[in-house]
C-alpha cells in the first residue's frame, strides 16, 4: 500500500518557530509612526499588543524564538497535522506532477489560525492581561482566538465583518460555543463604527474597519489587549510550525518541493508554509518556487503597489511598508472573506519585491470548480480560501502534464469548507459570480495610500 | 510535555474486520422472512444488498473478516484515528477518572460514517453494480455514502429525512458535493412516501420511512443495491476498525477501558468502539462496562422491547429480533437526528438481552450542555448524536469523583457538529426542548411490533 499521510509524533512539534527577518538579505522597512514618520520601537506597539509580540514582531537578529511549553501543550491537541499525497488530485488530472498537501484543517478551530491564536493568549494571560479582542473576517480566526482565549482563562471579543456575520452565522456559532462576545462590524459600539455607519448605515464592513474597531476598544479598556490573526510578523512568526513541520514530512517522503502554494489574504497561513522552506533558498541554493494565490477581486500582490499604508480603513495603525491596493478599498464580498485585506504582511512585501515569491491571482468561480475537484478526490471540502491555492496547485500541475515534468508540488490547506456550505450552494446554483477590480476602482483606492508617500 | 494524542501509523490500519457474531455465547436469533416467517438466508438478501455484505451478514463463524486492501487504501486517507486524553476535560470535572476518546470526527465526512460506506461501495463495485441507494438521518451516512461512491465511482442516490433536510441544509450541500442526487423523504417518487403524503401531506419523515424508499427504488432499479449506514450486522463489523485500533492506542497509554461508551441511534458507533473490548469481556474475563448513550425521546433500549419488528416504517424489510419501541414510531425532531432510528441492530439487541451492556437516556439539553463543556475544554465542537457520548462520560466520570475511583473512561466521538451549528444555536438561545415519549406513545408505537408477535 502506497503511504498516502505522513504522520509526526507530538514529540516532533517544533519547539521554536522560525524568524525569516533574521536571514533576509533585505531587512524590512521599518513601521513608521502616522505622524511623526519615525520608526517605531517595540515599546511603541506595548499599547495595543503584548510585550511579548511586540517584541517578536520587531525582531530583526534571532532565527529562532523558543516556543513556551505551555503552548506546545495546546499544539498537542492537534498537532503535528499530517502532511498527504494527493494521490487522487494527481490522476484525476493525468499529472505527472508529485502533489502533496499539509493538512491543517484538522485543529479544533478548523483551520491554521490557531497556530498564532494559541501563543497570542499565551503571552497576554503571562502579562496578565484579562481581555483580549480582534476582528475576523471569514470568522477562521475569531473562532481560533476564541478557543485559545478561553483554554487559557481570558475573556475575548470579536469584531466580525459584517457581510460574512449574515452570510456565515455558523462562525459566529462556533465563537458563541467557545464563550466569545461578537459584534458585527460596523458597529455603534467605536467611533470608527459610527463614522462609517453615519454615512453609510447599510455598510457591509471590512477587515479593515473591522480592525479599526477592535484597535479601538482595546486602548480604551483597562487591561485589554488587541491581537491581530495575520497580516503582522509575530502572527507569521507562530505560522512557521506549519512548514517546519512539513520539511520533516516531506523528508519522511523523500522528497523536496520544487513549487509551495498557499492563498493569501494577510499572508499568515502563505508565510507559515512558505518561510522554513525559503530559508534553504537563502541560505542553502535551493530553487523552491513560492506562490501565493490571492482573489481577483483583491489582487494587492499582483496589481497592488509597494507603499507605506494605514492597516486599517480609519487610519489607527502605524504606517506599514506593503503591498496594498489602498486602505481605503472596499472589498467585493466574494465567499473567501479571509482574503478581502488589502494589504499584504510586511516582510512578505519585502520578499515579494525582492524576488523571493510571486503571485497569481483566481476568479472566484475558478477555486470552487477546484475545490470541489478536491474534494471529489481527496475527500476534504476546502475553506473557500483554501480553493485559492487548489487552484494554483492545479494550474501548475497541469502544466507539468504539458512539459511532462515530475515536478513537486506542496500546498497549505489552511482550513475545511464545512461552515462555508453556502458558498458551494451558491457555486452549484450557478448564481455564483466572478468580481475583478476595475483600474478606476484600484486607481481610486490606491490614491489613499498615495497619498501617505508623498 | 503529557502525551495528548496516541497515533498509530498507516501501516497498523487493520486488515480484518472482527465478527463478534463467532464469539458470542447466544448467537443472534434468525432474520425472518415476514411472510413465511422461516429464516432467510443470505441468498435472500441478495436482491437488496451486495452479496458479500448479505454474506458477512449471516457469517456467525469467521472471527476476522479479511478487510480488502481497496479499502485500506481509502481508509489511509484518515486513518488510524487518534486516540486523545482529555485532560482538560477531567480537570473541568475535578474527577480522578481518566478519560479518553476516539475521534473519529476527522474522516473526510466528519464521521465514523465512512468505516463502512467504503466497504459497502468497494463490495457493490466489484459486483459490477453502478448505483447505490440509501437513507440518511442527520446527513452523516449520507455524506460519507456519497463521497464513498465517488471515490470507487458508482451513481448514488440518498434519500434523507425531510425533518433534517430542513434542519441541516448544509448536510444536502455536502452530499451534492461529493456528487449525489438528494431527495427529501417522504417523497412522491415512491409508493411508501405516496402513500404517507397522501394521509399527511406535511409529514417530516423518518428513518424508518427513509429506508422504505431507498428500499423500493434499489428493487425497482436495474443494477442498483440499497445500502444502510447502521443497525446491520455487517455495518457493525466494519466499523470495528475504531475499537481494534483503539485496543492498540490504549496499549500505548498503558491503560485498559473500565468503561467503554457510545452514542446510540442503530448502533454502528457503538459496536464499532465496543466490540473489540467486548471480545475480551467474553474470551478473557474481562470486566469493561459497555454503555449505550440514547435520547429520551428514542428509549429503544432503556424503554423498548426485545422482539420482533420490521427496520422500516413500511415494513418491506425482513423482520428482525431486536429491542424495539416499534416500527410505526414517529420520532421527535430533536437535533441528533442519527439517533432517532426505532430499533437496535440485531446483535446489540442480543448482547443486552444477555448483560453483556447497558444503556442510559439522556435529555437533549443535557447532551448539549456536555457537548459545550467538551468544547470549551477539548475543542472539538461535537456532533448532536456524539454529545450523548459525552453527557454519559461525564456522567460516570462524577461518579468516579464521588467514590475517589481512578476509572479508565473511553469513548467514541462519533463526529463533529460543524454543520450542526444551527443546533447549538437554539441551545444558546434557550428554545431548545426536550422530548419524553409518554407510556401512552410508547404503548401506541410498541403495538405495531407486539402485532407481529403473536
Amino acid at each position: 500500500m502506497k503511504q498516502k499521510k505522513f504522520i509526526l509524533p507530538e514529540s516532533e512539534i517544533p519547539t521554536a518557530w522560525f524568524n525569516i527577518q533574521a536571514v533576509m538579505p533585505n531587512k524590512p522597512l521599518p513601521i513608521l509612526h502616522p505622524g511623526t514618520r519615525q520608526p517605531l520601537s517595540a515599546e511603541d506597539l506595548y499599547p495595543i499588543f503584548c510585550e511579548e509580540c511586540s517584541n517578536q514582531e520587531l525582531d530583526t537578529t534571532n532565527e529562532w524564538i523558543p516556543i513556551p511549553e505551555e503552548v506546545r501543550e495546546q499544539y498537542a491537541a492537534y498537532r503535528c497535522t499530517p502532511l498527504v499525497r494527493a494521490y487522487d488530485l494527481e490522476k484525476a488530472l493525468g499529472t505527472p506532477a508529485h502533489i502533496y498537501f499539509k493538512n491543517e484543517s484538522v485543529s479544533p478551530a478548523g483551520s491554521h489560525k490557531l497556530n498564532s491564536a494559541l501563543a497570542q493568549a499565551y503571552y497576554a494571560k503571562k502579562q496578565g492581561i484579562t481581555n483580549i479582542t480582534t476582528e475576523t473576517g471569514a470568522g477562521q480566526w475569531g473562532g481560533a482566538l476564541s478557543y485559545a482565549a478561553k483554554k487559557f482563562g481570558i475573556d475575548c471579543a470579536v469584531y466580525m465583518v459584517k457581510a460574512s456575520y449574515n452570510q456565515k452565522p455558523y462562525r459566529r456559532s462556533i465563537m458563541q460555543t467557545f464563550d466569545a462576545a461578537i459584534t458585527p462590524s460596523p458597529s455603534m459600539s467605536t467611533r470608527a463604527g459610527k463614522d462609517i455607519l453615519t454615512v453609510n448605515p447599510n455598510d457591509q464592513g471590512s477587515l479593515g474597519t473591522a480592525i479599526s474597531e477592535a484597535i479601538e476598544l482595546a486602548v480604551s479598556t483597562p487591561n485589554c489587549k488587541y491581537t491581530l490573526g495575520s497580516v503582522l510578523n509575530h502572527v507569521c512568526l507562530h505560522q512557521t510550525v506549519i512548514g517546519l513541520e512539513a520539511e520533516k514530512q516531506m523528508a519522511m517522503a523523500g522528497e523536496y518541493p520544487d513549487i509551495v502554494i498557499a492563498c493569501f489574504g494577510g499572508g499568515s497561513n502563505f508565510s507559515g508554509i512558505a518561510y522554513p522552506f525559503m530559508r534553504h533558498n537563502i541560505q542553502d541554493g535551493k530553487k523552491t518556487r513560492f506562490i501565493a494565490a490571492e482573489p481577483s477581486s483583491c489582487p494587492k500582490l499582483t496589481r497592488g503597489k509597494f507603499e507605506y499604508d494605514f492597516g486599517d480603513e480609519a487610519g489607527l495603525t502605524p504606517l506599514l511598508p506593503m503591498y496594498t491596493i489602498g486602505h481605503t478599498f472596499k472589498p467585493a464580498t466574494i465567499h473567501a472573506g479571509g482574503l478581502r485585506y488589502h494589504g499584504a504582511g510586511v516582510i512578505m512585501s519585502q520578499l515579494m519585491k525582492d524576488g523571493f515569491m510571486e503571485a497569481q491571482d483566481y476568479d472566484q468561480t475558478e477555486t470552487f470548480k477546484a475545490g470541489v475537484l478536491f474534494a471529489r478526490t481527496e475527500g476534504i471540502i476546502p475553506a473557500p480560501e483554501s480553493c485559492h491555492a487548489i487552484a494554483a496547485t492545479i494550474k501548475e500541475a497541469l502544466k507539468c502534464k504539458e512539459t511532462g515534468e515530475e515536478k513537486v508540488i506542496l500546498f497549505n490547506l489552511s482550513g475545511h469548507g464545512f461552515v462555508d456550505m453556502a458558498a458551494y450552494d451558491s457555486y452549484f446554483s450557478g448564481e455564483m459570480t466572478n468580481y475583478e477590480l476595475t483600474d478606476e476602482e484600484l486607481a481610486k483606492y490606491q490614491a489613499s495610500a498615495d497619498a501617505l508617500n508623498q
